[in-house]
């Protein structure tokens, strides 16, 4: 992430969305009150992250039950999402694009992917997972049609980079970029650059130093 | 990520994966040497940053014309490979599934997927992507058969829980899990719960408060 400066650190908005789809599940399940420690071992952290956590966004209603559930999904709601919409578009319709609308669509998420787009003929005119596929050279109108604010780069990695001016021109405000080419973006462009190479990395280097750890006792 | 501790933090794990990528690229256009700004540049981050990282491994080799990216790459393989290939299961072959094969197959990493799993009988059985799927009933023995280490869980959220006690059963030692459900796993057993929406939220945030800012001034 880049380019935009915040008092509430990344790693905590991060914590704050996967709370909300816990605390969610929770309330489906009719689950009223939850405690910190509880909401914490269902994340693998400490109780005290989650209450530093919920201190930074202001949340102090711990009562002798536990935080109640719909009183705080409501609250980091109102901290996470926009009091609009956001609209997203995805650039890109191979296996990635049309897992992650696949993905997306029908989640109940404030945030909706309504439009695609490729450059394959066959998809182009086309509607995929309910979701209208344009030809890319249509971007710029179709991003105003639209009122696309953010984008979501799941193309090629060899054609990545040509797609910076096109979405600066469009005006689009936020990019999670799947591709593995990390991008940069004028400032006032929010960036999420993210290959998942590198967590796969990550975990398969943790499980080697795991495993020479072992040999080690 | 949980369980297992390090003296490397996993940030700067998630950023030498990125730096051998980029890296990768630079060799395959004939660069030679690349300075630590340069680098940075790259990666949207501080020369500082790169520095940091590059010394907490040990790598202090910079000279006059910036790093070597040949001894560079090696250098950070060293760190982040296993002196054996580790072998990788794929749970569930839906469209994130698929899309994650495809994604990996043909890229050349030390990380290889080997099988996957699913329970739909019109993909068991089948070679998707050139990788054999076989019936989740038959897991445990289809991870000793192809000496799987890792599996990426891309299965339906609702069934990710009953995925566990079979992972630990079969010796699994690293989880990546792009399902929505965050799942504890006992010690010794590496996890990296991502769900997307995190990634797609956290970009809205900053957007949004970005706008904020702008209104503002």
């Amino acid at each position: 992430m880049s380019n935009i400066s915040n008092n509430i650190p990344e790693k905590t908005i991060e914590r704050l969305s996967e709370y909300r789809r816990t605390l969610i599940r929770c309330h489906k399940q009719g689950i009223k009150h939850i405690f910190s420690h509880v909401l914490a071992g269902m994340h693998g952290i400490t109780a005290v992250q989650v209450r530093r956590d919920l201190m930074l966004i202001g949340f102090s209603s711990d009562t002798k039950k536990g935080y109640d559930v719909d009183v705080l999904i409501e609250f980091i709601s109102a901290i996470l999402d926009s009091p609009s919409a956001m609209n997203i578009g995805v650039i890109g319709m191979g296996h990635l694009g049309q897992a992650i609308t696949k993905y997306f669509n029908g989640k109940g998420l404030k945030l909706r992917i309504v439009a695609s787009f490729d450059v394959d003929a066959d998809k182009v005119g086309t509607t995929i997972d309910d979701i209208p596929c344009f030809d890319m050279a249509d971007f710029e109108s179709a991003v105003i049609d639209h009122d696309i604010n953010i984008v979501i780069l799941s193309c090629p990695t060899r054609v990545a980079e040509s797609m910076v001016v096109p979405i600066v021109n469009a005006g689009i405000k936020g990019v999670l970029n799947f591709t593995s080419k990390p991008l940069n973006f004028p400032l006032g462009i929010v960036v999420e650059n993210y290959d998942i190479t590198t967590l796969l990395e990550k975990v398969a280097y943790f499980v080697k130093e795991g495993e020479s750890g072992d040999a080690a006792e």
